[in-house]
């Protein structure tokens, strides 16, 4: 069994990598970080991972593998010395994600901690960048919302189907904002009630800007326009994005549908995680499990491509696909420890 | 007193329109049909509406005023020997929407049951339509959706000042499929999930296209994308919309937010239920009442205007806005009845 | 109209005074402090209060009645200098609930800010103990739980038909916690779990021992077990009250049902707010109303009174009562404000 | 690998077998009925059970053992063949929890379908019936809110600690009402709303006196008041239980708690999948799992034993119980496919 350690195992991302390792088949949390519970037992901080009785440090101790989730900026500063010291981390945090650092300091609003890793660091979004994950020391995990956009639109974007003018509009969850305590994620608050947030300009654009230029054949940015929704449940994202089809490449009307679907259907044929569904899905139906759903549609009548897309943001969304990423790291099968179906309903 | 019938009392529109008529200062509801709950009393059906003690009847009695909340088709049939005969009427169903009977047949799937009224229907979208509809005897209460979306269009469709390229992504509380079962519905199955529905063609998609027409100033149809998502909460819409703004009549840059942010004001300035919000607004904050917050921005990075506004469904998207176009038709004041600030939290 | 303050308006007690007055035919909020929150306007506060645009004081201004809506402790300090200057006021924290200063130190852990004011307030459960609240200058208005429990109670125990061995297992929404952050009231905490609470002691017993005492006709305390829940949902008390029925009084069997719901029907025949209900009440058809719906059955098996209530903890359990109490202290109509009927759904 | 068979698998419990036996080691899915769904794959049904692709037929096919979550009577007709014919079985239904048939027609308005079954099946609350259950083929799988209270007060009943006179408070999750559609389950309805169900006499009722009555030394049916609540969340019972301590047997005061502890923790020290909590647990840390977390506290002010214990009522109450059981039956690892820790938030 590998050793692994979590740094920041008191967040969300944190709690469920524990919780998702406590059934993998190769390796085993050994040691924890928490600032604020060090010293406590990881089972007084969460009741029902009792089978996980460790002590919750200050530091990571010696392990094989280390994930962090720690917020962004400490979590740069908590894992530089260990990937240079040899250690293969998959970070959670935003910091290794931007491959630019003065693109990094203006949107986290601070110098980037160790800008001399944004080179070897990897985007861990595995289903588009398995052989460099395989090879990599420091994979830079997504965060949840591009997840959920890029899967749902690199096909299209790839095939040079679509024009680089997207809208994506997502609608996640209240754990998607962590388990600090805010008045915007007050229950009473939060509860029956939607509101859209970020829309001058959420941390997750570049992000996505930065991926989705990567994929259209000709290259080039697109234009972006991402608005971010805060919905009164607990876990998931369901992200619609739309794009003007391109002038060429599709049959006219009813077939573009066809052909759409055919095409994402081809793309994600392997994928152990991503299932191009043909009825419209609910995020339920990802609940827990590392599941990616993409429903892939064309509007006839507008002539764009309307592509719906759920996860789970705390499991494909965050800890499931640093998982999923540890495993390609360490030639563990891709799916070991997360191939339990969602808990449903 | 005015004496009211309500043509259904037992959906939710229906017992919306019983409840908030409870405390309309000119009106008092003294009929309620319901066909399966007939030959009961109001309060066995609804408990909190205990002091409107009357009972469910096969056929609307004698009144001044009638509100119908069937489903459509057979609101129409109800409907017309009604107006007909004189009486003047909101009904919230879909039948008088649509000016346009073939265009009627194409989305409900049936010819219109009284195509010789559909010229005299007024489409009560108050805020856009309020001098036809102080003259009307048949107003059409418009869908919820649309209520939504053309309040958070109008001000900039009306000015010129987007193109004719409309995206709606509208997340919806579940009340707003009504009281009829279905598994969708079902509590297990909704609460913890998001889901879009109607990509193939919504029916408040029509209504839309065919109310924005008029805004323009150079007038013709615009090109309208519509996503409808259900959420796990019980009342409440909430409307992102996304179109390019045009080429020409507004500041570049960050000026641009301002400009529109001006225009709404202006747009809106004494409208006693639609407010311009500077902040994202929350549909908590249209709890139960008839107001409608509008939150309009640019993104300057993509020079698309982003407009935000959230309703109650069963109020502004209902019964609310029936009534308030009850109060224009019979000259009483446009807020007589609803000037009750939210429920929060 | 009658001039009000509200002192504390920015929790949920003190905005809920601020809403339900904004219809009330008789008062008015003109003043309102708040000390988070000094300085701002109250609807940037509370956005659904928009009507309502006072400034946020740190002092209560020039007004003829007073509400109070601080935690305890800080209550009494700001009530008493007003009580004595001539001042009414209904008090919705716990500071003159509990008529034994010795009582309130041991259950809230400080001596009593103004124990001298203690023998002259009155507690305001407005249905039992009417006559003297409409001669008070100094209310104390119930706690929310004492409020579902003693309704519930009241017309056996005072007819000695139940022994003096009460267990009341009550339910409540979030909302009751206040607008205080904590983990446990934390959406993605609260969301999707029941939890027990105050299992060593709520601070709500005694004054339910207290209340409680003063209705057996024989006196005595009566031996009373508390256990309160916390419940996914914003409002609303649910409360389950357990007493073996007295050994005579009674008829046996099944007799005994028809004749309880007989004597609770004729204890609350002319209450304005409170109606029994024959079957089994949902807490929905309280929501934002201050109606109480009790629901009183037998246990022929065991010979055991079940009691069920409920209410909106923020109006029949805070600021709807207190209002109530307000019309009586002032000599408007005891329903002025308070006549609309619950939302539903 | 064991093949099995699931009867009726589109309801809750049948489903949640189905996911869970997706991780058994030992035992595989084979078969799988359902008479509404027939002719469908299962992931038509269930699209979260992608990986178990099986047609869902109209009778169960050649397997080593079967599940049946049938609803009663029809479980019971299905059942007895299969028993009959020597397959081992554990009902999820109520057919065979009640040893005595005209208990059972009390309860259930109809002769019972297999009456002479009734003696070899064995009640299979895993943790107070173990030997049994390891040598039974009819396991009657005990019902969700059987499984909360006993669990609860087994350890002080069988010590004879508390008088034989029972509170059982319970509040369920609504797929505890199954999948099948009814008003009461309808999202906008069971929604921000509480009630309190079964006053009259719910059908778990005669099955907790039942298995109470085996655990006093001095034998006796204990006085058993059950009623259970219905509570706005998906998963999950918290049953709160009262009893009067027995005058005998435990110290006077503060030490009571303590000692009611010890008792609890030795009574549940071997168990896999019962916990004894010293803080009051909530049901979200079950969410998932098969554990029961039980918490006994003693009310010194009135003598009285308060226990709160949290299951999922789809896992420990129904699904995971009776795999549970098969394993036992089967002569497998209790805990086999059980062990996953519950999914937080």
């Amino acid at each position: 069994m590998i050793k692994v350690g979590i740094i920041n195992v008191t967040g969300y991302a944190g709690e469920e990598l524990a919780r998702i390792l406590c059934s993998h088949p190769e390796a085993k949390v050994v040691s924890a970080t928490g600032r604020s519970a060090a010293g406590k037992r990881l089972p007084e901080v969460f009741p029902h991972l009792w089978q996980l009785d460790l002590p919750v440090e200050e530091e990571v101790g010696d392990v094989d593998f280390a994930f962090s989730a720690l917020p962004h900026a400490a979590s740069a500063e908590a894992v530089a010395p260990l990937v240079r010291g040899g250690l293969p981390v998959v970070d959670i945090s935003a910091d290794f994600r931007l491959g630019d650092a003065a693109e990094y300091e203006r949107w986290y609003g601070a110098p980037h901690p160790a800008p001399e890793l944004l080179g070897e660091a990897v985007y861990g979004l595995t289903e588009l960048n398995r052989p460099a994950i395989g090879e990599a020391r420091l994979v830079a995990n997504p965060g949840c919302y591009p997840t959920g956009g890029l899967l749902a639109l690199a096909p299209v974007a790839k095939a040079g189907l679509v024009e680089r003018d997207v809208i994506i509009d997502a609608k996640s969850g209240v754990s998607g904002a962590g388990r600090g305590l805010g008045l915007t994620y007050h229950y009473a608050e939060a509860n029956e009630s939607v509101s859209a947030y970020g829309l001058g300009g959420h941390r997750h654009l570049p992000e996505m800007v930065q991926e989705l230029s990567r994929l259209w054949p000709e290259g080039g940015s697109p234009r972006v326009t991402f608005v971010p929704h805060l919905i009164p449940m607990t876990r998931g994202i369901l992200t619609t994005c739309y794009a003007p089809l391109a002038d060429e490449g599709l049959a006219w009307g009813e077939k573009a549908g066809t052909e759409v679907l055919g095409l994402y259907q081809d793309f994600y044929r392997d994928e152990p995680f991503v299932r191009v569904v043909t009825e419209p899905p609910q995020t339920k139906h990802t609940w827990g499990s590392n599941v990616c759903l993409v429903h892939p549609t064309v509007d006839t009548r507008t002539g764009r491509l309307v592509v719906v897309s759920c996860i789970d943001n705390l499991v494909k969304g965050a800890a499931g696909q640093a998982i999923q990423n540890m495993n390609l790291m360490l030639g563990f099968p891709e799916a070991a420890g997360l191939d339990l179906p969602a808990v449903y309903p």
